[in-house]
């Protein structure tokens, strides 16, 4: 039996971080190596710039200018050594976590593993719905967009093609409402030209949402912009409605509205990646309950950051958002106190400084809560919030390229990356002419 | 019965086209479609470059800088009609085509359906080897190399990591050879820095080719550059060996040779995509029979252009060579005959001009065959390349961003896609330690 191949950590502690998301990296960034050796293990060789998801499952970027790969981010950061792995448990008496590819011992333990989508136990809308959380969830959805219209424009039954051409987007909060601004702008650029034969005036978007407002998040001023802007962009706003099943064909509400739909995106919740082998003490409502120096309650060498983490105190006593700022910000105080602790200074309390909220509608459409109330929407919201994403991605060649990729795009209205690039229609249509979903 | 959506061709003939390859795009690109309705059906909803898949694969470039959505480059075409769809049969008396949607009639078919891997009906070596015809051939071989090295990175058994180090390159014609050559520099550039835990000494690119020299449609002095720039890249190449098996873990050779490996990447050969319903007299080997009007033999109104089509003269005795050059011709010189038709000119035969042959093998590495025993290498050559592959792109777009990340990639080395998009390991590694493979 051979083991998993990573080098001894020479007399240094060695702290091993899950999740190579904005907290992990930005942790793995500041953390001093000469002084501990790290290891970041990730299920996916690289990482993802979430905030832009959207855009890659409406053909405005592709995969690659969001992404970057966590080797080369990295290279040349002595005694940092990634695996692509998943883990299973975690053994906190043994100091080690279990993985496919065998156990790997800690000194400390950096939890930063994210959120995934949340179907609150619903199997049918989990079996039937796309969310849009990882980069092959957005490719994904993406391909079934297209691939979905194609099949309107082979049919001449007008009920199925107008559940073909019904897309539903469940959730009102940042994702979905720039999802549902993406796709407006997608219609009126490019599927209106692009389908002649298909009468493209039957192409619905309907954003539900549960409350009865868009962004409660934002500012009430930030919520009304929103909910007036896409409306004017022609997408259909249902409040107070909540899916209670999806079997692919038709969405189902609590006061017993039906919409039949080939397409439900799922955004309305996520929960906590939460791994076995920790205390119940620990977690609650799927979340690491972290102090103000991210560590696991119950442990001393089990830190969590991000997402994952529940960190409640008098600003925030329900909890932080789950931004990517607030996640950006523990990682980089973790590593700071890390780097501290070793040289005999005091560590310092996490406290979240709150830049802001900023949701992109459309071009020209924007809104955006600055601190101390400031309030913009328009054209100055569209330019900080490309600033700010510009800003946030890794790497000079994503930032040059995603933005040529943006003002070719703006200027073009070309989004060449509209491709099914997943296996065609043929199982599906094979002998199945009248069944096509 | 709902049928399929298609308008009348309103008093024009309407042309049928099977296949968005080279021939067909620039059949349709030609037609005069005043004169003429044209629908164009093609399993994808996208043109493939296909000279540059290798790149792809080698995560050189992503995939929306080779393709161009076929709806956007026949946008404002009057009377073109895509339809993304399979073709199953040809039914010449009814003068129809049955596809998966239903049928569709026409009064003139071409077929334009190319080529697609040879494995000479050995269903191991399809089963475990990776092709790369298509570009989600070309992903998934992307896929396959990172996944493969970061496996080689997990583990400490030396048998096993050879085994996974060892990538095997089957057929030594232009793919063959671009690919060993790409694969190369990626080592050079990019992989000896990405893993500085693996013994990247140890990686392994073997070409491996039936005959006696590489890209044997080439002159002899570009045989011999070839080989002699691939191995002063450190490729191995083994001449003369005939792979007979491959379960996925060891390649086996005609000649009791055996090589341990857990990639074998197969462009050995290629067969036509014939679609059945004609009949036998009009192909032989997987390939229509065409005259010098690209008519199908037994035929007044079917053609067949490209890489499908066996067109035999006195100076091709034994066929037209399988390259873009001939595929575009053919498709000019077709829709240029029925413009002339309609307007009672004559028609013109088909006659090849032969630009001449390009491979590139890497950075200032190529070789060049040019008409009139023209013969280059190195830069010179490289620039020919790269101004005939931008200059065939499919729109601007991607011309100016493969040309961009092109000189990106050349200054930075920088190869921002070399992501691994698929699922993980996951299921593969869960409780399976020993076995990965």
């Amino acid at each position: 039996m051979h083991a998993l191949n990573l080098p001894a950590p020479a007399g240094k502690p060695r702290i091993v971080v899950i999740g190579g998301g904005f907290a992990g990296l930005n942790f793995v960034h500041k953390l001093d190596t000469d002084r501990y050796q790290v290891v970041l293990l990730d299920r996916h060789n690289y990482h993802t710039f979430a905030p832009l998801l959207y855009q890659v499952a409406t053909a405005g970027l592709e995969a690659p200018d969001i992404c970057g790969p966590l080797r080369k981010s990295f290279r040349g950061k002595r005694d940092f050594h990634f695996r692509m792995l998943q883990v299973y448990g975690i053994d906190p008496i043994r100091r080690e976590v279990s993985t496919g590819a065998g156990a790997i011992q800690y000194d400390h333990l950096v939890l930063a593993t994210g959120t995934r989508a949340n179907f609150f136990g619903n199997t049918n809308i989990e079996a039937h719905s796309l969310p849009l959380k990882t980069v092959p969830d957005a490719r994904n959805l993406r391909n079934h967009i297209f691939q979905t219209l194609e099949r309107a424009d082979l049919t001449d039954d007008p009920v199925e093609r107008a559940r073909l051409m019904t897309f539903i987007i469940v959730g009102g909060g940042p994702s979905g409402v720039e999802l549902a601004g993406a796709l407006s702008e997608l219609r009126r650029h490019v599927l209106v030209h692009d389908y002649p034969d298909t009468p493209m005036e039957q192409l619905r978007f309907i954003l539900v949402e549960g409350g009865d407002q868009l962004l409660a998040a934002f500012s009430d001023k930030s919520s009304e912009d929103a909910r007036r802007n896409l409306h004017d962009m022609d997408i259909e706003l249902r409040f107070g409605l909540l899916m209670t099943d999806y079997d692919g064909r038709v969405a189902t509400f609590k006061d017993g509205t039906t919409i039949a739909s080939s397409t439900v995106i799922w955004g309305a919740g996520v929960t906590g990646e939460v791994i076995q082998g920790l205390k119940s003490e620990s977690i609650s409502r799927a979340h690491y309950v972290i102090d103000a120096h991210m560590r696991v309650q119950g442990y001393e060498n089990i830190y969590a950051l991000g997402d994952v983490a529940y960190l409640s105190n008098e600003e925030w006593p329900q909890g932080h958002p789950g931004v990517a700022q607030v996640a950006i910000q523990m990682g980089k105080r973790l590593a700071g106190n890390f780097n501290a602790l070793v040289r005999g200074k005091e560590t310092k309390p996490f406290k979240y400084f709150d830049k802001g909220n900023l949701a992109i509608i459309g071009r020209n459409r924007a809104v955006a809560d600055l601190p101390k109330g400031l309030h913009f929407n328009g054209i100055p919201a569209w330019f900080v919030w490309a600033f700010v994403h510009i800003f946030y991605l890794i790497g000079f060649r994503n930032r040059l390229f995603t933005f040529l990729s943006w003002v070719g795009n703006y200027i073009t209205y070309n989004r060449a990356v509209r491709l099914v690039l997943e296996p065609t229609l043929e199982e599906e249509l094979r002998g199945e002419r009248g069944g096509i979903r």
